[in-house]
C-alpha cells in the first residue's frame, strides 16, 4: 500500500478530522520534552476516538509496513513518543473516557487519553485515591503514564504506575485486541502481560483501556523540612530513616544548587542558612497523632545526623507552600539557561555518593548541575543547565548526562528510574542489562510484533 | 543423547548424589498436593547444589531434548510442579542460601530452595518483614512461592510475592543465565521481565535467586471476630469496610460449614451462636491506638451489618487463640473425608454470592463444601470434602471444583487468586482470558522457550 493509499484508507476508516498531515500540524506532535532525543518527520498524526478506530489504524499501517509511535501528551522525558521519519503519530487523546469509578471494589476503569489530575479529581470525588502523580500530573495522561510507567512524589509510600494497575486492553500488531489482567485485586491466572506492557513505551502495542485499583484518600498531609550543612548527612539521614522502617508519604531532597536556584526564584529565604548544602523536604499522610509521630521520628533522625534546621507543620498551606520550594526547582533553573534532566536511581544508602558525583561532573564540564530527587526510594534527577545557543555547551551537557548514568551504575543503580529508556538511553539500557538482557527483549519484542511495528527503534534495536 | 547418557552426563557435571533415579525415591518427587492433577513418571530427580549445576542441567536436557519440571518444596496445589513422563525434576531445594540482607537499603538476595519460615525469620532478626505468606509457610520455599506468585493472609494489606520482589536470577532454555531488576525501588530501564517470571509456574526458565524487598516489621496485631446470621450480612461488612477505605492486615471469612468443622476439631464454641452462618477475623498491625481505632470502624461496620457477636482484643494470645478457628479449617474437615481446595477470586463485593454458590453446588454433588477465604481481598477457598475410597465421590468432587470456577467467573472473578493454573486449570485459563489471550502465552514461550523444554504442557498447551 502506497502512503497515500494508506492515508486515504485511515481517512475512510477514521473520518478526515482523525488524520493530520499539514507539517505546521503535525510538527507539534513529533517531540516530548527531552532536547536531547532524535525526532523525525511523521508522515500523519492519527486520532482515533474509540478502540475500533485504533485497531483500524494498527491494521492499515501493519499493511502498509509504516511505523506506528503511540503518543499520550507529549510530556516524557525519553523521547519514547518522538516521531520517526515517515511514522505514523498514533495520539491517544481522543480516547479521553473514565469508563467507570466502582467505589465498592476501589477500582475504575479508565481510557489512556485521559489527564491525570482529571483523574484523581474524578475518583477523589468518591473519596479514593489514584497515587501516581508524576510532576506533569496536570497535563499528562493516564495512557503515557502507563506506557512508561510513570513515577512521582508518591513514590516512596504508594510505589509506581504498575502497582496501581489490574488490567489494560491493548491492540497487538495484527490489529487484535488483548485484554490483560481482571476485575479483582488478587489473581494468577496466566503469565502477568499487564505488568509487561506497563513500561514497554510503546514498543508492544497500544493500551486502549486500564483498570486500576484505587486507595482510601489519605489524610492531608503533615510536612517537615530540614537543612544540613553536608550532602553527606542529609544522606546519612536518608538511610537511617530506611533502616528505621519510615514510610513518609513523600521523602524528597535537594542540593546546594537546587536550594539557591528556589530560593532565588522564589525571592526568598528558606532558612536553612548560607552554608546550606542539603534539604529533606517530608511529608507524612498518616493523619493526627500518627503523622505528628511519623515525623517526629524523622525529626529526630535529622538531628541526630546533625541538621541545622529542622522544622514542622501540619498546616496545610504552610506544608504546601514548604514543598512549593522543591517544586519550582526546574523552572527556577531556567534563569540560568535551558536544562536537561537526567534520571537515575540509586540504592537508598548511596545517595550523597551520587550528589557528590553530580558535584564532580559540574566542575570537569564547567556546567551547573542541580540535584532534586525522591530521597525516599534514592530516585535522583540530577539537571544540568547550559546555554540554549551554545552547541559546545549542549555537547558538554549531554557529556554530563552520560556520566551521570555512569556514576549512578557504580553505584548499584539502574540508568532510569521513571523516565524511561526511549530515544536517549538505548546504549545504557544494553550496558545495564547485558547482551543476554538485549536479547530476551529482542525475543519478546519479536513474538508480539513480528515486523516491527511499534515504536521501532526506541528502548533498544532489533539489530545492532 | 540417549537418556542413558544424559543421566551419565548429569553424574558427571552435577556429581552421582545429585541425580535421582531410584523410582522408590523420585517417587516423592512426583507430585504436590494437588489430588486432582496428573502426574507422571520422572526420569531422574536433579538436585544441582548451585547455578552452574542448574545451567549444566538444563544444557544436557536441552541436547538430550528431555523436558525440566522444576520444583520446590512441592506444597504446591495445581499440579504446577508435578513431573510428567521421562521428564527430569530439576529441585531447587539445594539452592538454599540466604545470600545477603541489606538493611540499609531493606532488601536481601536469596536462593530460591530457602523456605519461606527460615527466610522469614532471618530477616526478622534485622528488625525487617517479608510479607508473603502462604498457609504452607513453614514448609514451602521461596522459589515455589516465585514461580506460583504465591500470596497468603498478608496479601490484604502488602499484596502478593510479586509486589516485593525487586529483581531475579532465571536459567534460559539455552542455559544462559538472565538477570532482571535490580536492586533499587524504583526503575523502568526496559520491560518488566522480572514480574513476568513471577508466577510462570516454571514454563519460562528457572529461578535461581531473588532480590526481594523488605518492609519494617509490622507491630503485634490486634485481632478482632465477628459472627452473622447471614452469609449477606458478612459480605456486606466486607464491602463497606472497603467502601470506607480500611485496610486491615487480615481479614479473613468462614462460612457456616468451615466454624462448625473449626469447633468440632478444637472442641470450643466460638461463641457465635448455633445460628451463626459466617464468621470474619481481622487483625490490624497499625500500632497502638491506629490499630484500636481500626479495629473500632471494623467494629462497628460489622454491628451496622447486623452482627451478632463482635469482640476485638490486643492480646497477641488470645488473637492467635482465635485465629486458630481459621487456621485448622483444612486440617478439621479432614475429620470427614479428605479434601480438594479450591481457589477463585471474586470482586469484593461479590463474595456472599460466591459462598451462595458453593451452598447450591454442595446440595447438587451431595458433598460437604466449606469456604473459608481471603476475605479482604475476594480470594476465596471453597474446600470439598469427599470419601477417599470412593470414585463416585471423586468424579462429584471434580464436578463441584469445576463448577465452583464456572460461578468465580459469573461474578466477574478469576479462575485462580493465588494456587496457580498448573495442570488443573488449562482449560478454564483459556476460558478466562480467551483465544488472543493463550495466542500470546504461546508466543511468549515459544520466544523463551522455543524447544519447550520447561515444563510443557502446564498451564497452558503450545497446540490444542
Amino acid at each position: 500500500m502506497s502512503n497515500d493509499a494508506l492515508l486515504q484508507r485511515l481517512r475512510d476508516d477514521l473520518g478526515p478530522a482523525a488524520v493530520l498531515t499539514d507539517a505546521d500540524v503535525t510538527d507539534a506532535y513529533a517531540r516530548d520534552m527531552m532536547p536531547l532525543a532524535p525526532s523525525g518527520k511523521p508522515l500523519a498524526v492519527v486520532l482515533p476516538a474509540d478502540t475500533a478506530g485504533v485497531q483500524a489504524t494498527v491494521r492499515a499501517c501493519a499493511e502498509a509496513r509504516v511505523p506506528i509511535v503511540p503518543r499520550g501528551a507529549g510530556s516524557g522525558l525519553s523521547g519514547a513518543a518522538n516521531a520517526i521519519d515517515g511514522c505514523v503519530v498514533l495520539s491517544l487523546t481522543k480516547l479521553n473516557e473514565i469508563v467507570e469509578v466502582d467505589a465498592g471494589n476501589r477500582l475504575a476503569v479508565v481510557q489512556p487519553g485521559v489527564v491525570n489530575l482529571d483523574f484523581r479529581s474524578a475518583v477523589e470525588k468518591h473519596g479514593l485515591f489514584y497515587p501516581p502523580d508524576p510532576s506533569s500530573y496536570d497535563w499528562c495522561t493516564i495512557g503515557g503514564n502507563l506506557s512508561t510507567n510513570a513515577g512521582g512524589l508518591c513514590c516512596v509510600k504508594y510505589g509506581v504506575t504498575t502497582d496501581s494497575v489490574l488490567g489494560l486492553e491493548v491492540v497487538l500488531a495484527d490489529g487484535s485486541l488483548l485484554k490483560t489482567g481482571r476485575r479483582t485485586v488478587k489473581g494468577v491466572a496466566g503469565y502477568d502481560l499487564t505488568k509487561l506492557f506497563i513500561g514497554s513505551e510503546g514498543t508492544l502495542g497500544v493500551i486502549t483501556q486500564a483498570t486500576v485499583s484505587l486507595r482510601p484518600l489519605p489524610q492531608a498531609p503533615a510536612t517537615f523540612v530540614a537543612g544540613f550543612n553536608t550532602t553527606e548527612a542529609a544522606g546519612e539521614a536518608v538511610a537511617r530513616a530506611v533502616r528505621e522502617g519510615l514510610v513518609p508519604s513523600l521523602l524528597e531532597i535537594m542540593d546546594a544548587a537546587s536550594i539557591k536556584a528556589s530560593e532565588t526564584y522564589l525571592n526568598t529565604d528558606l532558612g536553612a542558612g548560607s552554608d546550606c548544602q542539603a534539604l529533606l523536604l517530608g511529608q507524612s499522610d498518616a493523619g493526627g497523632e500518627a503523622a505528628r509521630r511519623e515525623l517526629a521520628l524523622l525529626e529526630q533522625i535529622c538531628t541526630d545526623c546533625g541538621a541545622d534546621l529542622v522544622y514542622a507543620t501540619d498546616d496545610l498551606e504552610e506544608g504546601k507552600m514548604l514543598l512549593q520550594a522543591r517544586r519550582v526547582v526546574l523552572t527556577a533553573l531556567e534563569t540560568y539557561g535551558v536544562w536537561l534532566t537526567d534520571d537515575v536511581s540509586v540504592p537508598r544508602t548511596r545517595i550523597a555518593e551520587l550528589i557528590r558525583g553530580c558535584e564532580r561532573i559540574s566542575e570537569k564540564v564547567g556546567l551547573k548541575i542541580a540535584v532534586v530527587g525522591h530521597a525516599g526510594d534514592g530516585n535522583m534527577h540530577p539537571t544540568i543547565v547550559y546555554a540554549p545557543d551554545s552547541e559546545d555547551e549542549f555537547a558538554r551537557a549531554q557529556q554530563a548526562f552520560d556520566e551521570i548514568l555512569e556514576v549512578g551504575l557504580s553505584l548499584g543503580g539502574t540508568v532510569t528510574g521513571e523516565h524511561g529508556v526511549g530515544k536517549i538511553k538505548r546504549e545504557w539500557l544494553a550496558r545495564e542489562i547485558g547482551p543476554v538482557g538485549i536479547r530476551v527483549h529482542r525475543q519478546i519484542k519479536q513474538a508480539l510484533d513480528p515486523e516491527n511495528l511499534f515504536n521501532p527503534g526506541s528502548m533498544f534495536s532489533m539489530t545492532d
